[in-house]
């Protein structure tokens, strides 16, 4: 790619504010002069670390010291870690949304649970259209992925295409819609693209991804071989395609649908108000009318294909469902492939069910699910149609950011022309002359817990760790320091160290070592209260930790009246 | 196989402490009138459920209660799983235990760990022997395993053979020593065998397990395309196999190897003395020694292929090594595969090693790891070479177990002699008639935290988890109930539930409820102290959660001087 003419253009900068070294929370900025655009607002899973954590958003203070420049959001598809920090971030930075119809019915829906001050405006465009925010344009490209209405985005910039591909995989038989649109993206490339963002989810396994119709044929071999049973379907709510499928294979069979599980009745609506799905007439019925039905002639497609406590599945499984009620007449099928951390999660509920008598198949056994994301040699496509000048892996962690660069090479790429990076904020600078790292803005992790955001901490986590592990002790004592004696007290209140009823003699030996400190403080007349608990705190942890290998938190309280 | 002439036997019962339904703490007893067997006395890792808690063993009150009864243990190979609860088990079971040579050079060095008032009796077996213990025998059989020197059990008892596989694949070009005894195997099938008793691990896998020379293949590959970098290798210490093969590449490639970790020298060190492994001379040295050779004529053999805390490849990964740098010119091969639970863990230090510079391999981009367990093919294998009138599906989560009877079903078997449970200390009673379930005997899971045994229940656990999600409060006030005020306090003091220093206004908010509350119970002359306990905690939780949306443990403290 021959360089441009020396011009008055100022740098492009282009920073990732979640998605590098980490699954999710996807969010990229473009900046030019006074303009910025983000693609994607997405959320993250808080990891083992985070104990008692709900979400994970991204740190966007930067963006909100600069709102006068954001031009807009763009989105390339409606799954949570490209969409589900929105509500958060459109409370701070009053910033038009840009996303393909289903995507924004799903954004819809998300936002109506929150109250704005000033309602967020959002805008539909489809494949094919091309915006302009400030200095760039924006133009939606259609691909295959998991979820309907994806989209990959070029941002034509003063220096040059940004080809940033979203989530996507080819399947050349999709569903409904059409193939990945190979040849805008070829037609990109030869027009020159200065740099490829693209994901890397798959980077690790070889081949192709199977298509969604591969799915469709499994599941209606599974329905021929179960005529007399009530099957049982648990799948992303978002995949919209294989609710469809399902529903396709149970209209022929003569199978009625009902739907549970609220983010699946949710999405399955608005899909077909949208006209994303297409049920034929009577077909689908209410969960409430399931009775009125022979179970041979029910299909039911439910949430909690990942495990989810609370699900419907879940429900299910654990004989808590108020209509559903699992066993030896009923198949279920997991048609999903467990999100790493959550293996434990669904073979859990599996366990039970397989307990209840229930026919359970999943993806270990037979192929009733394919990923969403692009396989090496599909990368290996992009790569090719697209033809960049630089190369940016995102979405994954470190190893699979490691891992597309190490493709890139095999494809001919040449190291210097490859910018990975493991630090969200890290700004890579695109000139005429080439690209370069070049400085870094403000970028976190913005813990959510509750109605809370951000009011957690390391300090916090830290707490909840020790506590998770060991308990605490409280030691409560009432001083008199004036005239040198103990009130009342010490008392000792433990949560999660030990069973208290079988452990009198331990307590009561640590609670006279409390006892002992605080007399000979009195004695020494020491009233620095704080040195007094330190003493305490350590003569215990050092007692408890010899006798029990623990070391719970110790937390002494004194009291001067 | 023909029913037996009806006699004065007694029946035959068999029941699992630890196995079923469950991965890991494997203990099978076989029980006869007044003898008993045990096969095996295996440990089990915490679910996520279990915060802080360190192992999990078997509840063997049953044997303690029919100490008299027990005749041995009998162990089926030197991992974790099948022996790891042996240290806890012998303080209160004196038994003697049977296995064979390097099994039991484990267990020694586990036991040296431990005090005991009567050293336990440890008997060196060999594959092929027959053993008697009280009634029965238990016949040594050889096979291949991801440890040497594996067996499965026949045990002869009065109702006929049970055959217990242990662990095992088919290994048909082992690294050291010999295919499995397929023909003894066979014999034993023809001579007839009531009951199987099969381990479930792979059963979900199509096929058959590869052979370890695979690995070594492409670790040759690996070696020879690598003559420039250091090589480091993490695999599991036991893998005694895996280590020869590793040193063998090494001494051809004229590196020398060092062993880093201690459980892999502790292992190593068995292995060379017992004859298990044979190394060159002048190949090993001592990891204090790498600084005397050229990095590229290196291997290092280290822990940590789970990605544990603290293990030595953990250590590396994070720069807190104290003799092993990583840089650019190191490759990692982590030559294992992540056990479910340790995804994560493994992940971040491929990462780590990654953001360092090093080349990291592992069994999703390479043939680093085979198996060590039986694939389908193979368990149908062991099935055919059986031919049992019974089968019990061991060693497996419930869903393992019903894969395992569905196998079983394929070839033949009917349900009825098909014995599935998930529930340990299940009784299966074996007569000339047949077999059924019949009754249980106490069986459990007992945590061990630190040096507790058993001392940390459920109400432990849920007060971790409740402290892990939240964290508490700490309500105190020191009142005078005789003249009706409030003395000292309330304070509050908080661990875990948000960042103090930023939440001064609720916490104030919240102290001012608790002390109305305490002021109004005084005030009604309330000295029923847990009440007025409850009504704080009550007004703080529901003034907290409309607040915060969370629930922290809230721990009133009332002292009365």
């Amino acid at each position: 790619m021959a360089k441009k003419e020396k011009s008055n253009l100022l740098p492009l900068r282009v920073y990732s504010l979640g998605g590098l070294d980490e699954i999710g929370k996807n969010m990229t900025c473009i900046e030019y002069g006074d303009d910025i655009i983000i693609v994607d607002c997405g959320l993250g899973f808080p990891d083992d670390e985070m104990l008692g954590v709900d979400l994970v958003i991204p740190d966007i203070s930067y963006l909100v010291e600069n709102s006068d420049k954001v031009r807009g959001i763009v989105l390339t598809h409606g799954h949570e870690d490209h969409i589900g920090a929105l509500p958060y971030v459109l409370k701070s930075l009053r910033v038009p949304v840009y996303g393909t119809k289903l995507t924004l019915g799903i954004v819809e829906n998300k936002l109506l649970e929150y109250r704005f001050e000033v309602q967020p405006k959002l805008y539909c465009v489809e494949a094919g259209d091309v915006i302009r925010l400030g200095v760039f344009t924006a133009e939606f490209i259609h691909v295959n992925h998991s979820i309907a209405d994806a989209c990959a985005i070029a941002i034509g910039t003063p220096q040059g295409t940004v080809l940033h591909t979203g989530d996507f995989k080819l399947d050349l038989t999709p569903i409904e819609g059409d193939v990945m649109d190979i040849a805008r993206l070829g037609a990109i490339g030869n027009e020159g693209v200065r740099l490829l963002m693209c994901e890397s989810t798959n980077v690790e396994r070889p081949g192709y991804t199977p298509s969604e119709k591969n799915v469709g044929r499994s599941l209606g071999d599974i329905f021929d071989h179960n005529k007399d049973k009530r099957i049982v379907i648990a799948t992303f709510s978002s995949n919209v395609h294989r609710v469809q499928q399902i529903i396709d294979i149970s209209a022929q069979m003569g199978r009625k649908v009902a739907i549970t599980g609220r983010s699946m009745q949710n999405i399955v609506a608005a899909a077909m108000r949208l006209g994303y799905m297409n049920v034929p007439d009577g077909v689908l019925i209410d969960i409430n009318e399931i009775r009125r039905f022979r179970p041979e002639n029910l299909t039911l497609v439910t949430t909690g294909s990942q495990g989810e406590p609370m699900s419907a599945l879940y429900r299910m499984a654990m004989s808590t469902h108020d209509k559903v009620e699992l066993g030896v007449k009923d198949l279920v099928i997991i048609s999903a492939h467990a999100i790493p951390g959550n293996e434990k999660l669904v073979g859990k509920i599996v366990n039970e069910m397989f307990k209840k008598g229930v026919t359970v198949l999943y993806d270990a056994l037979v192929e009733v699910h394919v990923s969403g994301h692009a396989c090496r040699e599909e990368l290996k496509l992009m790569h090719a149609l697209t033809k960049p000048e630089f190369f940016m892996p995102i979405h994954g962690e470190y190893k699979h950011l490691m891992c597309h660069k190490s493709l890139a090479e095999e494809m001919g790429m040449t190291a210097d022309r490859i910018f990975v990076s493991a630090d969200i904020g890290h700004v890579l600078e695109i000139t005429e002359n080439g690209a370069r790292w070049n400085g870094t803005v403000t970028a976190g992790k913005v813990l959510v817990d509750g109605y809370g955001v951000g009011d957690v901490g390391n300090i916090v986590l830290r707490d909840r760790k020790h506590l998770s592990e060991d308990g605490l002790i409280v030691c409560v004592a009432t001083v008199d320091s004036r005239d040198g004696y103990i009130v009342a007290g010490p008392d000792l209140i433990s949560r999660g160290f030990v069973y208290v009823r079988e452990s009198e003699g331990l307590m009561e030996q640590a609670r006279r070592i409390a006892s002992d400190v605080i007399n000979d403080c009195l004695d020494e007349n020491n009233h620095d209260w704080n040195d007094v608990k330190n003493r305490v705190k350590d003569q215990m942890t050092r007692f408890l930790s010899a006798k029990t290998g623990r070391k719970p938190m110790i937390l002494p309280i004194i009291m001067d009246v």
